[in-house]
């Protein structure tokens, strides 16, 4: 039920046609309240889609009771028009909500919008309008799964995800399996909770979550024009958490969505996570474990079941990272490779042929750590990045 | 002939097992003089291999009348074993040097070093001292297309140039087909002139040259431990051309050799240059080119021949450079797909069935320059890097 097991939401997924597929392809989420509070987090790319740029909008104004998400095309580098579109389709998801509840009248400026799919083409309003407004009348509170399908792209399965507090629950949902390389932000994601929470509190908990889970996959090192992230709280449980337990249940629910969206990425035979400890403060592991991340020479070398840890250190090479070159330890699946920054324990005792790799490195310059996941680089990434537009 | 074009100038390239193929593995160039001048820039990969280190030394001393230059093994990630190997290696070829040449002794600190292959493992001493001695023994002014041919490593093909000036030549060679993105250096190269030049002009010409063109090429983002490139000044010719001349000649010869890269570059089934125009500066032109460059969703578009221009603006949109979005125009191979951040002219009007593409990218900040070439990325690079070492 994911979005809808926080009592207080509903949600519905439908097929509008946006897919040639005949797929699933509009989600509508639903914040009942009592509260309506939100906050959100969205790509640090400088081209941004419409709906990023509506939402971001819409998130200041404080209150967010629907969010209409659209797979089938991201409406980005759509230029004035596109973005006329996704105010458009917030116009008509209120006008649409209104005529459900008609003594709770929704304003477009309460509806965030995300959209997931190809750059650089309109929308085919004739179709995404009359898809908004089946979903809406098909709200329930069962809706979750099928709000969390109709979002998918190349995912090849949804994502969900629910975490319990004491008396309250977060739930959510996130799809992502390409162009995943978020920075500051995350791919589509809507997380909900019953719990009472202000927008502080709210804001801060989503901020300190996404900060060490989405931001740390790195799949293809291309970041998204679209990545949004949501938290919508009804306050229906009445009870309020305290902001350390909502960060937790925040943090949890978002490294367990983060974590299928690595383990689903486009062409993966390998979940490998990057740990990066002794290192003199966070943003230097962070850079160390990202750099690994987007090395193509380490992540085909994974793909072919070779420790080749001298990719590696050539990564960790390029960093501004405090490090001594000849100091650097790595450890692959346990077997330390490489001490001191040269050959130590033989590579070939290291068992690569599981689906899970962690590769830990030892930058000995600190105590700070931190673990960045990745994927590997397959002929199947080739094959289907070199096939999906055309 | 190449670096045996320039009067002064002998070399040799001979098999001495390092490569279990037994294709010829050692190279050795000499500068007969008069004069010994040299300049050289070196990767700026943290991670030096010890050849590096060793010649990056040697420059120091201002003289280099010899290199000796390996593939089979890049001698990096070895520790200090490594760089006593290196040592060795200086120190075995002066002798031989000086053997041929009694009277006039060759110190070890006159001889730079140059590894490549595989990371993290020693050379076979026991094989590379003996395969220097031949190639010692073979020295000839005809050399040059062998000592080419013995440094090469997954290259399909040696890379040569040569260069005239009046009544002078430079003459180059280079190696590189993967690990292929040169910062402030390049992959293993040595070029060679007759003309008479001083140290400061010799410096201030490579630098220039090296960066617009081998600091231009970005063929997998991945910076190697052992960039190496040498210029040698025999002073033969007894001509003196003005710094202008020299740097025009270094730099047609430079590119030439860049091209020759990127051309034979792994698994690559296109060519491709990004031309950014339009830039506020060259750093902000160079840093777009290089983020378009680096782009996998962008290089797998192209290998399946899909002028996907979105990807191309997500890419753009990763940078600092200075831009609007909704300003930014781009065509592929000559076609104005996007104008003002959205799509133009239709994109099937795009031919992409050719082996060269042109992207030209508009950032309308201003009236700088700069083109980065790279390549695709395809199903041949992923096997070639999948199965490289083991």
């Amino acid at each position: 039920m994911t979005v809808t097991t926080p009592a207080g939401f509903r949600a519905a997924g439908v097929a509008a046609g946006l897919k040639s597929s005949g797929a699933p392809d509009i989600a509508v989420v639903v914040n009942d309240g009592p509260d309506t509070g939100v906050a959100g987090v969205f790509t640090s790319n400088r081209v941004k889609a419409a709906p990023v740029a509506w939402s971001e909008q819409v998130l200041h104004g404080g209150v967010v009771r629907a969010v209409v998400l659209n797979s089938g095309g991201a409406n980005a580098c759509t230029g004035p028009a596109g973005f006329q579109d996704t105010h458009a389709t917030a116009e008509h998801a209120a006008a649409a909500l209104t005529a459900q509840h008609p003594d709770q009248p929704f304003g477009a400026g309460e509806v965030a919008i995300c959209s997931t799919g190809l750059i650089g083409e309109r929308l085919p309003m004739d179709k995404l309008l009359p898809g908004v407004s089946a979903a809406i009348g098909g709200l329930t509170v069962d809706g979750g799964d099928a709000a969390a399908e109709a979002i998918m792209t190349t995912d090849t399965r949804p994502k969900t995800t629910v975490i319990s507090g004491a008396g309250w629950t977060v739930g959510g949902m996130a799809k992502g399996a390409g162009m995943l390389a978020p920075a500051m932000a995350t791919m589509l994601c809507v997380l909900t909770t019953d719990a009472v929470a202000d927008p502080q509190t709210l804001d801060a908990a989503l901020r300190a979550a996404t900060r060490v889970t989405f931001d740390r996959i790195d799949s293809d090192g291309c970041m998204s024009t679209n990545d949004t992230v949501l938290l919508l709280a009804s306050g229906a449980a009445g009870v309020t958490p305290s902001a350390a337990e909502l960060t937790a249940a925040v943090t949890a629910a978002c490294h367990d969505l983060a974590q299928q969206l690595i383990a689903d990425a486009e062409g993966a035979t390998k979940q490998i996570a990057i740990e990066v400890v002794g290192a003199a403060d966070e943003d230097d592991a962070v850079e160390v474990g990202r750099s690994v991340a987007r090395n193509n020479l380490v992540k085909t070398a994974l793909f072919g079941n070779d420790p080749n840890w001298g990719r590696i250190l050539a990564a960790v090479g390029t960093t501004a990272a405090e490090f001594e070159p000849d100091a650097v330890d790595v450890a692959v699946n346990g077997i330390w490779v490489c001490r001191g920054g040269a050959a130590a324990e033989d590579r070939s005792k290291v068992d690569l042929t599981g689906r899970d790799v962690t590769i830990r490195i030892d930058l000995h310059a600190g105590v700070t750590e931190a673990t960045v996941w990745t994927n590997d680089l397959s002929h199947a990434y080739v094959h289907e990045n070199s096939a999906y537009s055309t």
